[in-house]
């Protein structure tokens, strides 16, 4: 199994490790310390070697961070958490606060006297919560300490190694473009933004520029490392050699001059000397690279990540890939769908879905000589009130049975060597209220409507998000979370910097793909999200039309669940694209499947009643 | 009339007064000039006196800025003026620019020589503005020279004198709100940004503070001056006295110390001199006011015009005020699309509809005992290809006659003393083609759909923009500006921050009043534009529904033209809405008219077929 069930919740060493960092503090004379959750990558995935927060607090939550002065502590999490770093970590200890309406900048210009010296580790913040932090703590005459090591890895006594995961070339047949011409691109890209070198210290713009793939950190299938990259002359990889096969570093080589992580400073610094110009992305890079490039008279220029736009537009064989994955992957959805619908109520619960879906995916992936790398995260499978917590992650603490009159939530995907998948189905236990119908297909016309949509060139994720949510915003209803995140070529499923989102600012660009996840959540009683990737397809003249328009190829092959359709509520335009959508998982996956998965299928895909629609 | 016809293009003195510039600057020993159209209250309209862009280049816009150097001149403006542009202003004299592509921040980077010393004047630009043209200027080591006065005003005999048109005090019956208590309100508010002070550069917010109505510029009811406001103790107006008849000094000496508007400068001073901490608004107020304190040692806090939020958000007053006046200009405009369908096509013009429009409102104005006061812009009227053209204003010069077979759009509104209207419509003159009628059709079903919005608090303009567009993408079709503007309570019909556009990033709150007014564009063919005013409703809790919701209710009361329909393309709830919007302005409007024009409503209001729809 990729995906363990384990109670990771351990309140209890909070209390000693808390008093043995307060101790260094003292020693050094500081007066307090901040513990983000990020490593030096700024990642989604943290290994374990740098779960520092996790360690110290107990929290295992996948955002937050504390600062822990002499006589008190705090910790800072975002709504998804508040109920979990409760049950996680010591009240006695720690004070919540909102990462979102009172983060720690705003946090510290409330709280901390003018003189205090307040240290953090400068790898492990970007350039832009630096700044934040500091002009908060200029306004109130605080002190901010940068450290040259980090004070936890000094009291964590078994602190694991940092991961040594073999890295292994991605084929040429999945990037369908050599690293060697992306770090051409890269470098004109570095050149045009008036820079000679650019940092990369995204582990996934460093994959899908070299090629290559790892396993460093869970779910996603990087090698951690940084890259700098130069507009003319010689790339430098600085990634250890103990993770390179022969064949990998002969291969890597070519493209760049390796060395050691521990080199990284002062190639750094050797450059600055050299009045380098050197891009950094403020939003992803440590302080601690500005602050060495500064330091030693180079030149710091502030750019977005030059691989993030490229990745980000999947090219024809990546393209390709993801079709090939999301019909394998589709097929091991309707296997488990089908094996579901053939359980009594009562008779599973989440970890045995969890479970099974995993096999499914794995004997599909061999089936078909593609196998399942990974899972793309932890399998989100909520089970009535479960479900409405939307980033639920089962536990053997909180597994609970597929009650008859329940939803069931169930998110996950695969990792293959073609592509990332993300799927999610909602489905009825026994017989669902007409409330749970009818807020289904509210929830599934959002989905339709994005699916259907033409949008002109230009046009951000923030413009469409809404898109998704008018219908279930006329009958009083919303959801908290974004419409969709960017996927990545077997890379990560939350990929920037493409998102339909109040905050999705970047343009919706030929070749990106992203999640189209509407959905509905009632505390307590059950949660609806049913989610199927996107492509953004090329533009397109309509008939009569003015302008190309961009739209939406659907990648998700899955049924959606006819129990919970309320066909009233679809407008004529509606069902026949949930017809075609149908009757195109059929085409696709059914010849994947055979026997009583096939009938299934067959019938969960067949079309719907029309009555009169305009 | 309040409008005028007459050609202002000039293009013939360019050539002299750009070379009497050119000697001023030589004299002084200045490489250049920047001459924006801005005045130094940063508004729609500027006086005569203030029209400086005009007076040097020809050029009307109400957008733009000219960059003057010894040896070339450069004109920037936005899209809506590439061809006015052309027409006012000579060629051979200046260069033509985008004001959007390359602004004059991105065009002295890349055209001035290091050493370059190009003059502005800091009254006529915001902080903002100032801050991105000095970093330009500093990378490329270009200087910007701040002037203490304005070179055009040396150089410009006759140039008129500022105005002193009478101010008035606008009745607690429209305003809703004592001056005394808004000024209370907005005391706490600059308290709570931390300052001391707040200047109130924007004449909008000096009006709404103040309840005060001037007519120093076209169409926009404002006294020109500025405002100090205080968190504590007395405020400052600083305004011309000879503007103010005795009632209204004597009311404004209740609520500030009135000061001459030449004081300005000293008082700003003489506050930074004792610590004050003074709010400036940067993308409002000019960086001379910002130098002024910073220069005498007072703290600048860059804070939002305290007065926007509170103007914005109209009271019950106002809101009253605003239903009566759209029922007033409703029946206004009814009389005037009765008048316009009776006549033949061939037999009216441009200017002959505008002409008629203000009589059909001043008449029922005075009929109604509230006379118009202003029309709230130049009247759009477009007939044909003119139709297209997005900000055309009808001249001598362009006025073209209303022919069978063409639309004409007609965009205008009134300025009643309790409230400001702005409407749309566009009509077929005769036979209108397929094509037109079904592009009529999905702008209107744009306007339609977020008129049944309903969306959750917090939600922005920019969440929403797209609405209006889903209709028209769906066809490979778009309109290139905002779906919706502000409007204000008698005062500005282009009134910020509230706003249905990309760019709109303020929250709708419950009493905005916007405009909802998507179009559609065929260059040298028509333009369909179809524009209400809404407002921002209360929430609701809706049967079943989670969260309480806002809405918009529909302000403006004038039918829709039935023969450019085509209904099947509508779907029941569109049609319903129609149907239903149609009987409300019969039966509101219906009151205010009789005899022809009462039994043309009642056509034009009556119910539309329906076929099966869903």
């Amino acid at each position: 199994m990729f995906q363990d069930f384990d109670e990771v919740s351990d309140p209890s060493n909070g209390r000693e490790r808390v008093s043995r960092l307060r101790q260094w503090l003292a020693e050094k004379g500081l007066d307090g310390f901040i513990v983000p959750r990020a490593d030096e990558y700024q990642g989604e995935y943290v290994p374990a070697h740098s779960e520092r927060l996790k360690w110290l607090t107990g929290f295992s939550g996948s955002a937050g961070v504390a600062i822990v002065l002499a006589n008190r502590a705090v910790i800072f999490v975002d709504g998804r958490y508040t109920l979990q770093v409760r049950d996680q970590t010591d009240p006695e200890i720690f004070v919540f606060e909102s990462l979102i309406d009172n983060p720690p900048a705003k946090w510290l210009k409330e709280n901390l006297r003018a003189g205090t010296r307040l240290a953090y580790d400068p790898w492990l913040h970007t350039i832009g919560e630096v700044r934040a932090l500091s002009e908060a703590a200029e306004k109130v005459g605080v002190e901010l300490v940068p450290l040259s090591s980090n004070p936890i890895d000094a009291i964590w006594p078994d602190q694991p190694k940092p991961p040594l995961q073999p890295v292994e070339i991605h084929p040429i047949e999945f990037a369908g473009e050599l690293a060697k011409d992306k770090l051409v691109r890269l470098a004109a890209a570095i050149s045009k933004e008036g820079a000679t070198h650019a940092v990369l210290t995204d582990p996934s713009s460093i994959a899908w520029a070299f090629n290559i793939r790892g396993s460093d950190v869970p779910h996603t299938p990087l090698a951690l490392g940084f890259a700098v990259l130069a507009a003319e002359g010689p790339h430098l990889l600085f990634m250890d050699k103990r993770k390179l096969p022969i064949r990998t570093e002969a291969y890597l080589t070519q493209l760049a001059d390796l060395r050691a992580p521990s080199a990284l400073e002062s190639e750094i610094a050797a450059l600055a000397k050299n009045d380098a110009k050197i891009a950094l992305d403020p939003v992803l890079a440590a302080e601690r690279l500005r602050v060495l490039i500064a330091e030693d008279g180079g030149t710091v220029i502030k750019a977005a990540d030059p691989a993030r736009i490229p990745r980000a537009t999947k090219n024809s064989a990546e393209i390709a890939g993801a079709r090939a994955a999301h019909r394998r992957d589709g097929a091991a959805v309707a296997k488990l769908l089908c094996w579901l619908d053939r359980q009594q109520p009562d008779t599973l619960d989440e970890i045995s879905v969890v479970t099974k879906l995993e096999e499914m995916r794995r004997v599909t992936g061999d089936e078909t000589q593609m196998p399942l790398r990974e899972v793309s995260f932890a399998t989100i499978a909520g089970a009535g009130p479960n479900g409405a917590i939307m980033h639920y992650r089962v536990s053997t603490a909180t597994n609970r049975p597929l009650k008859a009159g329940e939803l069931f939530l169930l998110d996950s995907g695969g990792q293959y060597q073609d592509g990332t998948t993300d799927i999610t189905r909602t489905v009825p236990i026994g017989q669902p209220t007409q409330e749970m119908r009818t807020r289904y297909t509210l929830v599934l016309k959002g989905l339709i409507n994005i699916s259907l949509l033409r949008f002109p060139s230009g046009t951000r994720g923030a413009d469409i998000d809404a898109v998704a949510r008018l219908a279930l915003w006329k009958a009083g209803l919303d959801y908290a979370h974004g419409t969709g995140h960017g996927v990545g070529s077997y890379l990560s499923v939350h990929e920037g910097p493409q998102r339909i989102a109040k905050t999705g600012v970047e343009k919706l660009l030929e070749g990106m793909i992203l999640s189209n996840e509407p959905g509905y959540y009632k505390p307590g009683s059950y949660g609806i999200r049913l989610e199927n990737l996107i492509l953004v397809t090329p533009t397109e003249n309509l008939p009569d039309g003015d302008i190309a328009m961009h739209g939406f190829e659907t990648l998700t092959l899955a049924p959606f669940d006819k129990r919970m359709l309320r066909t009233s509520l679809l407008t004529r335009d509606e069902l026949h694209w949930l017809d075609e959508y149908h009757a195109r998982v059929l085409s696709e996956i059914g010849p994947m499947v055979d026997g009583e998965v096939l009938a299934w299928l067959e019938n969960a895909t067949a079309p719907l009643p029309h009555d009169d629609k305009d």
